[in-house]
């Protein structure tokens, strides 16, 4: 932490900040220039109120200094973190896809769509079974029967599942079906859930909350990596902005922001990103330029009948051509998908 | 919902277009201009998905014309919401004050606080004892110990009380407790909590997400109007923008478009938008006079030792003074407090 | 300027990095911990891209530790800039308002306005002569006819006048009609109109880019102010945020902070910040209750046929209806208007 | 425009809405289900305040349903707009690179980055001459200086150039030198540069508004294009959102959607819109691969030295192994580079 004195601080204010930061447990370094005092204050607290210091009288700004989460860090870790899940590897040279419909809607459902992106060269197979929906009167998912559905179809086409949690009372539950839990966006700071996911022995997948700095979603990672679960990936899904024209604003530099600031794989979801399906493809290209880990894709056989998020899913033939582009941009850039 | 045509469609694609409208259960009314064609869509679906026509061939844009909440609008119920907690009453013509300290830490600080918020006019106390912490590492809060505190604070001094529930699974328990259950910013759209709060026979508070559209908010709300609980209330508390210079930017506008668009009361939190003790009474005063049903302040006779949020919590002299200002705002306007 | 280094950096990169930053003519005072190394910077160039240092190798992350504005700093002149038009003061006890149509239209009409607010207490008369508009094919004002007809209706009714400036070439032309000089949210950055108003010896107006932070906007005014003309007040009028129910986000909280971040005073615009007559009053309570220094608001007489911005406009009944209440406000802060 | 009428509305207020619409012009269509009336309001009118009959009694709602721009709309005219500069052909298979330093800041370094960003497969060289900085302490650019520097490296190494006008008085000067004008992000907005521009008979290039919506920079466009120049392409160079990990947030979505909506080419500038040398390059292939027409990216041989933007400026070796990718990844989406 660094605290910039006021010009024209007295000194029985500088000697007050000094004992002051000393009782919170720091060590103080006085930096004096002619027109400027800095104290710099060391030791690790990386969760100390920073407004505790900067409401003391003569302190004009204080600064945070040290990243707020650890465990997270690339300065904790310095290689990737990557991830097993059976024969599927994430976090290393291959980009992985996951695709699958937004809900299961029924066993015809899922098996179709299971073959067309294990077809296509999917490795994970999504699919949610408990919904979180904007409005009480939708469509809420098919709950239990959605995961035996779900782990059925990824059995017999030999994918991995992924499925969304939205409650610490389901962990159990789901944790019998799926390979790894998706939290979502809505969820990212539901500390309970997060909690709970870190005592879990299957990877986490977390998506970004829409208005989550890095630093808040790294934070999120940091929650379940400290409950000891090391397995976990984390999801951009867009952020909310201004702009209307998307339904969220893709942040695709958050890509090579987290891979310097952290070793967890990033995987990139174009479909919630954009909202709708013509751009789903551009931006899925985008993202593998750009360096993700993984693309997550919604994909159905009907969209028109699909009964939440069918606007934004592609269909079988569009999938099969991404996949195919997916894998030359990957060369391109030294990787392989 | 308005469907707005391609210049140069074709009467095929027409036909296609209102097809689907009407299969999707809408009522077609055409309006032909000399460069555009419109089709109104009548049909109440608050929830229907509009991308479904969008991406029809031949549409240029949809808009949805109904509020995607109902039971939560002013259409539905002209007269405004009032909420009961004892003798408080709440959504009618007196501004009430809701203040105590961010998280209950002891006995002797609850019982301190609580007796200089009631000296100073509040009627409700508010007080965490399960906290939401963007840390793993910070201060999680005394859980039932603090609420049976919390409780006894309120019925020394004569103060409702109010408290924030984080997890489904805690309702039960909470409930023993408290009067007023508040939800948190982060936890807005956390649907399996929302459900479970739609079945208690207690108010509840709903605190605006980061960045939760005015709609989003409502729709909150609708999810607990719909699972059968009348007594709700929404709490502005900032919103994300680029601006850093305060924690959030406090959205005062809010006030006036949800008594426009809700009969349900509104509070405003200046101690968590502002975040820094300095701009909390300006903003509370602020707020006032925007017209707020209530208004919601951290309070701490000790801040600089209080284990969360100390530097935005208010000194008792200060609160004082900010009460005595308040009720002469609100007479400004028409109100009391 | 504090320069944070990364875990595990090496000595020669450290030489390197303070040889560099000492190039650039700073001194380094270094503060060792065990965990982590520290440099400050001390220096005053408050220009410095600090990315120049965050760049070299063995640097984790750089933090600017002055304001990057010195003139309009609260640190340069401790007392408030008071500004002197004519009989009226602005930035001293009195709030002030500024009232009048969004566009000067005829004669009859500024003429008609000018009467009304000042009946009600205004004490300086706005109308737009050059009106910057979205659409090109939109009204866009009536140039210096507008100027002489405003100019002619303040010397009438004894008002000081502004009108908005949107064109370098234009100054010297407005110089001779206007008592003060606006400059409009979309010119924020235009720096040579800044510096072109930094020549003249009439105040300006600065109006808050859409999307400018508080220290972009502080920036601006230190253009004006180190060319020369120390007559500079900034003007809150809603930033652009996700939130679409209003135009934009009113950001009330900047009142205090400019005012403890500057000496300059601030103006509060509450039509441009909703959008819409029925939120205007609210907002504009709001705003005195949050400390602003002034308040403009557009007026007319009849808003279903102004030019422009009529939806907005308050009627004459509500305007003199806002000045009683405001007064009233102002007295319970302790300042009059 | 649909106008939406309020539940309840009485027959009297209905009447006066129509009557109001048809006189502002429009023809009105009513539809009326059972529970909710729409009219349908035609005529085109792209600059019309729909706020006017917001306010009318009786009226919930109003929407616009024409896009607010005519002439820059893919409506107006179904294929790209391709620009032709000597050789250079842009909007049309090819994928253009414009790179060069942010600012010339002499013979020799515009000569020799000149001669990098040529061999490396550049079409178009950029520098400034005249420079937008925040802080009136900055580098302001070399001037005329500058812009013959900028010409003589163009035409000793057969690219074709561009360079930043910030004013509407400095077009005359700028013209003799230049090929394409760039209008900058901060001048977006500049009325009377925008209606200058459109009166010239080269190119202009309008960088996005930090806060601009597709919609207000597509208007900007039509601004150029109703005074008579039809050679305009459009830049995203990041827009401001809550995210600070980066200078700005690239709206890489932007690309797709200006080209479903708009005939002109678009350009995509990743060095200003992450602000930091090795989030360009990643940033630059997903720009390609979401379908940009053209890249723009700084490039310096020396950027410890630049003037200006050295941090955010890429090695010369870098830049020739981008063009090298970017080469490969136009190939994969059926374009060449």
């Amino acid at each position: 932490m660094i605290i910039i004195l006021e010009k024209g601080v007295r000194d029985e204010q500088i000697e007050e900040i000094i004992k002051q930061a000393e009782d919170y447990g720091f060590s103080i370094h006085r930096s004096t220039g002619d027109e400027q005092i800095l104290l710099g204050a060391i030791g690790i607290q990386s969760n100390f109120d920073t407004r505790k210091i900067k409401i003391l009288e003569g302190v004009s700004a204080v600064y945070r200094v040290t990243e707020p989460f650890r465990l997270a860090s690339r300065g904790y870790k310095k290689e990737n973190t990557v991830i097993n899940i059976g024969d599927v590897i994430l976090g290393a040279n291959e980009i992985i896809t996951i695709a699958g419909p937004c809900a299961v809607e029924s066993e015809k459902q899922i098996m179709t769509i299971a073959k067309i992106v294990k077809d296509a060269g999917a490795k994970i197979l999504r699919g949610g079974a408990f919904k979180p929906r904007t409005s009480p009167y939708s469509f809420q998912g098919m709950e239990e029967e959605g995961l035996i559905l779900l782990r059925k179809a990824g059995d017999e086409f030999g994918l991995a599942v992924i499925t969304e949690v939205m409650d610490p009372t389901r962990v159990e539950l789901i944790y019998k079906y799926t390979d790894i839990f998706q939290l979502g966006s809505r969820n990212m700071q539901n500390f309970p859930l997060l909690r709970e996911l870190g005592r879990v022995d299957k990877p986490v997948m977390i998506k970004r909350g829409m208005s989550a700095t890095i630093d808040e979603w790294l934070m999120a990672a940091e929650y379940i990596l400290a409950s000891g679960n090391e397995n976990v990936m984390v999801c951009e899904r867009g952020i909310r902005t201004f702009e209307t024209s998307t339904r969220n604003t893709f942040d695709l530099s958050a890509i090579p922001v987290i891979h310097q600031r952290s070793h967890l794989p990033i995987i990139a979801d174009p479909s919630h990103a954009t909202g709708i399906r013509d751009k789903v493809i551009p931006m899925a290209l985008a993202a593998v330029a750009a360096g993700t880990d993984g693309l997550m894709v919604e994909v159905h056989h009907d969209p028109s009948s699909a009964m939440s998020d069918g606007p934004q899913s592609l269909l079988p033939e569009q999938f099969k051509e991404l996949m195919s582009q997916v894998r030359r941009i990957a060369e391109v850039i030294g990787r392989n998908a």
